[in-house]
């Protein structure tokens, strides 16, 4: 559906307001930072965070990501969702205390899995959300899922349906890293970072990159950022740590990152 | 809809979970104790919770009862929903550490109003969470409102909406006095408290006594409770500041409070 606004969906990487290597642990500096850069740009956005160190273990743990087995599962989920409510606190706390208001839209709440895929968004809360002048702040989160029980939503996930809906201008994924690599960076001292991806270079990856990096393959990553440029405006892949380029990203700027643009 | 199990309906008032003098004043020992209540009884409950000390200051300030007048109020609205989200990250901190699974399902995501009044509560997602095992939590919140833009709904819209979907055996409301009294006991030392009351105490009431309470008058209170039990069962007014009391009315037994009774 075209918009007569333009709307910029930014992705809050787990790994970026997080730190993934110590069980619910905020980086809120870094937080605060991005919500005065989100801020000071004026435009209207959607946020997506990831859960990081609030989410992944518990939910491994737990074995959550393949559905309902038993009981004991039961509270390992609601202790997931309360974990990435606790973050997601922080998130719409930080956005308000920046000037940013906003509303938290759980997945529990407004979205249903099928077989693990996203099945079912509530697009239409989001839109009223936005027309109000309130950001919309949503989040990987446990989910109902039509034949498992329940599953993990995941803000990739979210990024996609969001994209699909809103047309955004342009989708900001802010990661730990400068940009998507054709190795990864922290293994790989010779990895180097694409600068502009589009479906041929996707085409021309040699197969053994596709599989390099350690949280996915980036082909994977890669063919669903194209998929998402398809509804409208490019994707970019940016390092949430380093001051002013979401700013910049967001303003429209020319950022070190990767720029991932449709057909 | 006639349910194959029996369910109950939990209403933790503000007054008893915070202190509604002071700001954002969490009661935690008495939280955690009500949480406990649920646990040890083994019931399969919904619960619904105030907002009292995170809610009402800010929503009254910021005058969001009457809905969207002017962008200022945004903010406003913002950290109304971040107040009450931590409160509600409370509560199902205290249930899950209970050993009760519970999933927090926000009115600003679930619910819509229209002119202040509940339009649509998404009963499909509390129907699929209690399938589960896990209880659903709510909680008095800002939400769209097709009329106003935004609007407060009150935990006592969502109990009244839980009732009619889910005909509970019983509804439980957990304030921070012994029951309903004929005059506000806080105020009148010769007030009496109601033991009993249907439709034929209603209508006896006298009509000074019906405007007596200083939260609202209590004939508009038991007129919505006498039509909550029209959905089956009964519904009870305890002191959740008491203890055992909320086990007590869950199990089933007499307990000291004021008990309403259908036709």
């Amino acid at each position: 559906m075209l918009q007569t606004f333009s709307m910029m969906l930014v992705k809050l990487g787990g790994s970026v307001i997080t730190d993934k290597m110590a069980y619910r642990t905020l980086r809120d500096e870094v937080l605060r930072r991005l919500a005065e850069e989100i801020s000071s740009s004026g435009e209207r956005v959607i946020v997506v965070h990831g859960a990081g160190s609030f989410g992944h273990v518990m939910a491994a743990q737990h074995r959550l990501q393949n559905g309902f087995r038993d009981n004991a599962q039961l509270l390992g989920a609601a202790q997931v969702m309360e974990d990435v409510r606790a973050l997601n606190l922080a998130v719409i706390t930080a956005l308000r205390k920046a000037g940013v208001p906003s509303v938290s839209l759980p997945p529990s709440a407004v979205a249903r899995l099928s077989e693990g895929e996203l099945s079912m968004l509530d697009l239409s809360v989001f839109r009223r959300y936005v027309d109000l002048g309130i950001v919309p702040v949503t989040f990987g989160d446990v989910a109902l899922d039509d034949r498992r029980g329940f599953g993990i939503c995941s803000g990739d996930q979210l990024m996609e349906s969001l994209a699909k809906e809103f047309s955004p201008r342009r989708i900001i994924f802010c990661t730990d890293v400068d940009g998507v690599f054709d190795s990864d960076p922290n293994i790989e001292s010779g990895a180097i970072m694409l600068q502009n991806v589009d479906r041929g270079t996707l085409d021309r990856l040699p197969r053994t990159q596709r599989c390099a990096d350690v949280t996915g393959s980036i082909f994977a990553k890669l063919e669903t950022m194209l998929r998402m440029t398809s509804f409208g405006g490019e994707a970019v892949v940016i390092n949430g740590l380093k001051p002013g380029r979401l700013a910049a990203a967001l303003k429209g700027e020319e950022v070190v990152g990767t720029k991932v643009t449709g057909a």
